[in-house]
């Protein structure tokens, strides 16, 4: 079942690799049939040279293994919370790179420091708060999610498209398995440019508010001029 | 229509990708052919590994399409701006390769540390003013060019033939497409230098006058003796 | 003899390379035999490409050469401090990969500052004491051996699979020369974030023992629930 | 004539862009037959790509070109003073390799951190003294030979086989021009290591003399112990 959403799950997974944002096992990246509401996601701990597309673990919303031989990865939980909670999201990934693991770890948002950034994520990428030592024992992965939602807050998820989890690494999605993955990757690369910055002056503050909204508008909404547009109007 | 400025800028945006300049689809390489005045110039948000070289678009100083599928680049009048002040150039590229962005987003010039910096540029590597609300709302792209050309002020454009606009990234031009992107690289390059430079001491001064003086003449100019000479006694 | 032994103490060498810890003769993976013994470790000093699985040295824990045409490692007799020392060991690597000897040389414990480091360190990675001056001159390679074991201490060394000697570099190990080697990787990924992470907020604290607690639970011991079981119930 | 030195010459240039140590025609590599006492030399300014074995130009002590149909080198100079003057060389090669020349362009010495610094290198790896601008206006080649010379002072050459020219970068050298080669790698890498711990511990001091003096003696002089002997009882 879902054969071709778990090709396009396998294939994000291994652009992971690809991208150079995991090593061994880390990482995993879902998507999800809205039609049906179940979740395809690599399995847990098993070498990325191993995997094939459909060693790719079939969930429903009650963690219920709906097809495959292996569990599913430790981090699905967290997943279907941003699913559920989410409509417009259609692919998930979480990774351990490094540049945004290190602000992770500082507990620091990533500033927007740049077009680049801006291109992407419509202002800081938050870090959440730390969980409690009670959120941890009674359901970690169900309050990882929760603590994303809560930092996500009223904004779009759309619109900042990867946040950073207290001491832990970036949880990244899309509107596809792939575009999770490309977000991912675009977040560590900002991370890794704020970094520098941040070191070459200290004091450096957020772009000018008006150049943050002229790049998010010209690749975003309905004045977007990036890119080209398929048969049907739409960006691509 | 100019098959052979198409390939070399074709070729020059492969390059990025190839010398690690780039991800995705950033980043955008032009040419410009003096005769007809057209500027040939790679898509908008085409993917790199979709590119072929009769992919690149045909621009006059209009931004109107002579020739193409695709819309070009959304930094097209920028590179026009350029052409147009500076009747030497015969490429320009545009990039957010990590380190110059760096010192783009710190609003910092790359200071003149060395003789691999002064083999190459005259002097610092200048930061552009932040452009106004009023300079992005009106017209952004062309004031994007405006704001570098202010910045070069009275040098020679080949003497510093790179410079970052602040909160966004390098733009690097030469006497072809590909000359452009050699200068983008070592533009990088020696960001990553002073960078680490200014890490390990942060009160370094630029190197001493007579030497950047004699770095770059010994490359450029009329007593140049680094490389080799054509059956023409220029140096190549 | 051995053969079996020798090609996994050959591939695990051979890991250090493709995984980027060690260039040139740097670094060395061995493994023991506990029936005979006998420990199987890189010759010293030979070049990794022309290094073939039989050229691997079998010595006893008298350091006498069992089999082998080549001289082991220089640093033979502080793998087998470490094997005499712990019965549960079947693999010791020593590397001088940049992140990790960034540490040592530091004189610095790697913080345990996020999930990463959690998911396989049990706390901080220590940094041993100097050696004294008399403890280098009578017995260099034996008392390396004696301040790794005299800095785990009361730990169970499975806990914290690697340690940096202070000034020199890291040792890895785990239960088998593969396991020692994916330690050695992994130490030196958390000791690249460690580092930014510092840099970012030097005032970082270790992450909170609880997420510590639950993330190595979470891979390791009785209710490990990360990667899959295998037939007799037995994560891998 | 010289075919074969050319052939180690030409192998040892490409090595640096193996090892990424350049990029385009960055660095240089030369080697000496001391029986004529010609200097084999990469050509100035030649794309690594398009060198073959055959184009590296023949030099005598007077910079006669005696063979080779480009020039060479426009560092030619200083290779040839230290050839004059260190007898025990027969390999020198001039990079630009990023975290060396971060040392260079800080006009800081290479602290001598760890035994991976101590395995090639007898104490701090120093930094020249600014030429002034007479000595680079009246031979500027020459003059960087000689204030390498300068800086060597009394000590063996081979026992600091590398040292930085202030604003400039790293020269190198060997008993091959492929062990040149070596230890310009060695000298970048251990520069990246001190870099970092100096980032972590800005106070750090030198490693203790006699975990340094262990370390070097180990592989070099009558005691050494590190690697294999050959059929003559040399070290290989």
């Amino acid at each position: 079942m879902l054969e071709s959403l778990k090709k396009e799950v396998y294939d994000a997974n291994m652009e992971l690799v690809t991208k150079g944002m995991v090593i061994y096992t880390w990482g995993n990246v879902s998507g999800i049939d809205r039609k049906t509401g179940l979740v395809v996601i690599k399995p847990s701990g098993v070498d990325y040279d191993e995997l094939t597309a459909s060693d790719m673990t079939v969930v429903d919303f009650d963690m219920n293994i709906i097809e495959g031989r292996y569990r599913p990865s430790s981090d699905t939980k967290t997943h279907i919370r941003l699913y559920q909670a989410y409509k417009s999201l259609a692919g998930i990934v979480h990774t351990h790179s490094a540049w945004a693991v290190a602000f992770a770890q500082a507990g620091m948002a990533v500033p927007a420091l740049g077009t680049t950034h801006a291109d992407y994520f419509y202002g800081e990428i938050p870090c959440t708060r730390d969980l409690t030592g009670e959120e941890i024992e009674t359901d970690y992965e169900g309050n990882t999610g929760a603590v994303i939602i809560e930092t996500v807050a009223d904004k779009d998820p759309m619109e900042v498209p990867g946040i950073n989890v207290k001491n832990h690494g970036p949880f990244a999605w899309g509107k596809s398995p792939s575009e999770a993955v490309y977000h991912a990757v675009v977040m560590d690369k900002v991370a890794e440019m704020a970094y520098h910055t941040l070191a070459l002056n200290p004091q450096v503050k957020n772009a000018p508010q008006y150049l943050l909204d002229k790049h998010y508008s010209r690749k975003h909404g309905s004045n977007a001029y990036y890119g080209q547009e398929n048969e049907k109007g739409r960006r691509i």
